[in-house]
């Protein structure tokens, strides 16, 4: 096969990324390729500037352009409330609902002893510090609903309980629009144990 | 919703690269925030080098990176045969076979006179040059079976003939592993008409 060598690799690069196998990397190439200049200058701008301006927020290790994320620096928040979320995009994913108008914390990750992940691993070091800089009254545990994520929480709220502030869980139960049907077990019995009256 | 503007900047424009969405260009912006310098530096140089290195074959309008593309120079191809195709894509999907060693013809289109693709914007004028300087034998149509593509084919086999060339198209039947009760009623009768003696 004869293929230009610079589409060869630049498929080989796509291709790395996650969800786009060598058919996908091939027509993206494919589509760059075909792209005007300006356009094409946009994209790559666009992806050097999402590498080299973004850092961690100081503070919460959101995603950041400046020292403090936009979150953090914000005078509108309701700063005695952080919400613990394992990574950046759990942030973007809470602040769609519109539900949330506190801080947050991005962990990094989940304790995962098989995987290497240990408390020290993990911003739980700098989650505990802000409790005695900040006036925190309640915080948020919005990890994943798995083991890795449940034995997180759990380990996250036998430190910060003996602290008197507030620990929470968001609450596990049947997804907006879903149907009884189709829900696992595990879930339709948390819902059930979580019945709340109305 | 508080994202960091380069990261919006950069799933903007992920998002405008074709079978991309805004969840699936989201989850390729944090990943390549997550990436190594190292390993985005690689993945936007071949980016860049994608764009500035590849250019159009002079003959066949295939993906080059000389004035001549690999398979124009090669001296192992068969020089009497083009086969004719839509994209460079095609040439890469026909080049995978290994059934075929002649030479391309890169049309970049099919005839659409509803979207405005007259034969001057086509490499139609290209390829009858190609006739007058090269020894061609045959011509193989590989152009995609659809209406457009038989149309392009017919107007390509009616101006070719008369210059004695044998005009030859790739064959429309069942494909390979296909199953006959799944395959639509216009490939089974185009496979029952250009049936073969085995």
């Amino acid at each position: 096969m004869q293929i230009a060598e610079p589409l060869l690799v630049a498929i080989e690069e796509l291709s790395k990324l996650p969800g786009i196998g060598k058919k996908t990397a091939q027509r993206l190439a494919l589509h760059i390729l075909k792209l005007d200049d300006y356009k094409a200058k946009n994209l790559f701008k666009s992806l050097e500037e999402l590498k080299s301006k973004i850092r961690f927020c100081s503070r919460c290790f959101n995603l950041s352009v400046e020292e403090l994320c936009d979150i953090c620096k914000s005078p509108k928040r309701d700063t005695s409330t952080i919400c613990v979320v394992e990574e950046a995009s759990d942030v973007i994913a809470i602040e769609k609902t519109n539900e949330y108008n506190g801080l947050y914390h991005v962990l990094g990750g989940v304790l995962s002893p098989l995987a290497g992940v240990n408390p020290d691993s993990l911003k739980i070091k700098e989650l505990l510090k802000r409790f005695e800089t900040e006036d925190i009254k309640e915080v948020i545990l919005a990890l994943n609903p798995n083991t890795e994520g449940e034995a997180t929480s759990l380990y996250l709220a036998k430190l910060i309980k003996p602290l008197n502030i507030k620990v929470t869980r968001i609450a596990r139960g049947l997804p907006m629009g879903g149907d009884l049907e189709f829900a696992d077990e595990a879930t339709i019995g948390r819902a059930m144990i979580n019945r709340m009256s109305i």
